[in-house]
């Protein structure tokens, strides 16, 4: 896991940059709603921790990260605010919204077939690169940094018992965990991935890497395996919850009627999982983003 | 104006029983973000404050209001909160997501044609009732408990100049302004309505009552004229902006692609007002309540 006192620093570099975010009660839980950061998602703590971690030269020349959107959003408004330059290297299939922040902050979008990219990726090509790459997930101040929202949530709530987060490429629940447990090893940590992308529960089952292709409105959780990722991941996660998709489109009209927030399909995966978990302990929800395209949001509303 | 001290009390009392909402920067200002209360609306600080100062065997009894649909489903929170029975007077036409609201904290609604309804306010008909009666928007201490919004501007940006800020029956409006001119007379307010209901920004053209037939889709500001809240609002506003229904309607999907929250049509009219301003000093609109009807929403998400 990451320590304590890195993700202490780490979270500190990046305050000014971003909100600390409200935790909103809902009936038997608490959302922390990662949502309402600047472009619309938690990632801004890991990229703003990252690139504040960098000597001033290296930061000046730019930074470059690969992403499903999210992330690709997160590092050009780092790279905006901090005023250097940034490139992303996205899938193809990214959403509109997704390629639209990306360009409003005034970074350069890459795009490549999900296969190609992750080839890309496998072979570590941003070392060809002249700017410095943030990998999404599995750079350890990038972890550090999404780390934050768990020592939030120590000050939040002091008899916390449980948490629960959405898992994509695993930076942001490694980050969290890191944190909780670094304080108070005994609060429950629970992973969510939904059916249409179930990769990590069916990685610990098989006890190594699968191949899953993405079907779901999560496109923000459809990260490749890692293995770097796989062991942080061991430590981190006590147990794992597989939400039906079903189930998650209905868990986004729902956010929006009763906590009053958009959220995009990865963000509405914990919510959507609190149902399997038995009422009682102090619980958390991380919802943690609301990129989603207005037209897809209007469906599941009108559904 | 309401004294400060009276509105430092208020919303100390409110104060564990609210969010202290989050502030988002858009382009060229902050979002306060009241929608996202207990609730859907800013309305539970009023009545929070309001309840809790009442004498304990009065309020043993019980609260009664009446309201467009965000006062009902505060004072009926407020009421489940604190285990006091609640009744509340409810336009016919109230959207059936507020009527739920109230009926979910265990309240009685009662439903009255608008007319009727307004009579029955300015006969002071609760006066026959068991229960303490809570104006909805005339309380001293519910305006006060409001108040609580702007104490909280005034340390989340020390340089602010300007707040804009949707206007119903007035109490939200009249108790920011207290807050911020009790410290700061130089921040100027900002009034807002829509163009389907612009009854102050005509009552204070006039310089009286006139009335107004309600063709907007910001339901939580069709307030009636009060003299009272008149003399306050002329303390208290420094200007009326109006904005026409195709931008409001407009601004509602905006809210959910740029800032994450959901906005109901009063909700959205601060920052559908924005564009008028001239850019510049430090600004906040205030986002008042969430409580759309998903179908509405889903319609302006998608044209």
């Amino acid at each position: 896991m990451i320590p304590l006192e890195r993700i202490r620093a780490a979270a500190e570099r990046a305050r000014p940059h971003v909100l600390r975010s409200p935790l909103l009660p809902i009936e038997g839980a608490s959302l922390k709603a990662e949502c309402l950061q600047p472009t619309g998602s938690f990632k801004v703590r890991g990229f703003f921790a990252a690139a504040l971690a960098l000597p001033a030269d290296r930061l000046r020349k730019g930074l470059i990260t690969v992403s499903a959107g999210n992330a690709a959003q997160a590092c050009a408004y780092a790279a905006h605010t901090l005023g250097v330059p940034c490139r992303v290297f996205m899938f193809d299939t990214a959403p509109r919204p997704k390629v639209e922040g990306v360009k409003r902050w005034g970074a350069t979008p890459i795009f490549m077939p999900r296969d190609e990219l992750l080839a890309w990726m496998a072979a570590e090509e941003w070392r060809k690169e002249p700017e410095t790459f943030l990998h999404p997930f599995a750079d350890p101040e990038v972890i550090a940094g999404h780390g934050g929202i768990g020592l939030e949530l120590l000050e939040e709530i002091p008899d916390l018992a449980r948490v629960v987060v959405p898992v994509g490429g695993g930076g942001l629940i490694s980050g969290i965990a890191s944190a909780l447990k670094g304080s108070r090893p005994e609060i429950e940590v629970l992973g969510v991935q939904s059916d249409g992308y179930a990769m990590w529960p069916r990685v610990f089952e098989a006890g190594g890497p699968v191949t899953v292709k993405p079907e779901t409105i999560a496109d923000g959780t459809t990260g490749p395996f890692d293995a770097r990722m796989f062991e942080l991941l061991k430590e981190c996660v006590d147990r794992w919850l597989v939400v039906a998709e079903p189930r998650l489109k209905a868990a986004i009209p729902e956010l929006a009627a009763t906590a009053k927030v958009v959220a995009e399909g990865a963000g509405a995966l914990a919510y959507a999982a609190l149902e399997q978990l038995p009422p009682g302990p102090p619980t958390v929800a991380v919802v943690s983003g609301g990129n989603i395209d207005p037209a897809l949001l209007a469906s599941f509303l009108s559904s």
